[in-house]
């Protein structure tokens, strides 16, 4: 069975988690949350809640094959983790998939992969996206080798299609 | 191409109107949300946004292949309503899907469409399906003609590929 590891923090946006989530399980994929705590109720900007599985501490990226990235704010708050960041490097040094959508980019960015890939991401992070190297695009899901990347929860159907579509 | 009519009002369940909704959208479907009152918006119960496509009033079943009545307390609000009601009746006598999760079968009671059909829903309600004459199982997905129903939101990956995979 396929696994998918998901980072999330406070301030999560709703659909960005969820859809991607649930839409994983449809196509047979293990979810597996991770945030700081494990075993912890984590809430979306507006208060919805996501309990974790398992903390940043305890990942072994063995143990999957993919990783998502929600947008929202968290994302302000994960890049601030070296744990978060080195798990990052590590699914891109493995050539496994990230996929990261609206300000999910910044974790990326400050895990330092993006030179001269091609992203897209929501126009707020566009600035940060270029000045990392990075190559932004104004599409509704843009590709590049293991990393897939889209704008805003409008995208959400043809981002998810795209996790469930990828082969390394 | 093919097309789904939601039913929303104020209080909905946040992912028991999204996922399904942004899954058809995957699978091709238009989807078009119908409340009291067309390009306004109604908050699902912590306040997630949905502005409505178009009013009840304006409804006409033949544009629509397949009716979605997502859960939370909006069906308490969209029972009372006698256009919702004979509007899924229509949909109903029609032999279109109808898919209800969670409180949603409140709607299909009150549109007295249940007798000795296979349900399920959230166990709250689990008495007034059974008293509108409904058959109420404690299963995922419950498929009986062109009914589909499901529980709660951990039931949603199996709710929507049910929906996605219906054949008249």
């Amino acid at each position: 069975m396929k696994s998918l590891l998901i980072f999330i923090h406070n301030q999560y946006q709703e659909l960005e988690l969820w859809y991607p989530k649930i839409r994983m399980e449809e196509a047979n994929y293990k979810t597996v949350v991770a945030a700081p705590e494990a075993q912890k109720i984590y809430e979306s900007k507006r208060g919805y809640p996501c309990k974790s599985d398992i903390a940043f501490k305890d990942v072994n990226v063995e143990d999957f094959s993919a990783l998502l990235i929600p947008g929202g704010f968290s994302p302000d708050a994960l890049r601030m983790d070296p744990k978060v960041l080195s798990l990052t490097k590590q699914f891109f040094d493995e050539k496994k998939m990230i996929a990261f959508i609206c300000h999910g980019g910044w974790v990326p960015i400050s895990a330092k992969i993006l030179k001269g890939k091609q992203v897209t991401g929501y126009i707020a992070i566009k600035d940060d996206l270029e000045n990392a190297g990075a190559i932004w695009k104004d599409e509704p899901v843009v590709i590049d080798g293991n990393l897939i990347s889209s704008r805003t929860p409008a995208d959400l159907h043809l981002f998810a299609k795209a996790m469930v579509d990828y082969r390394p």
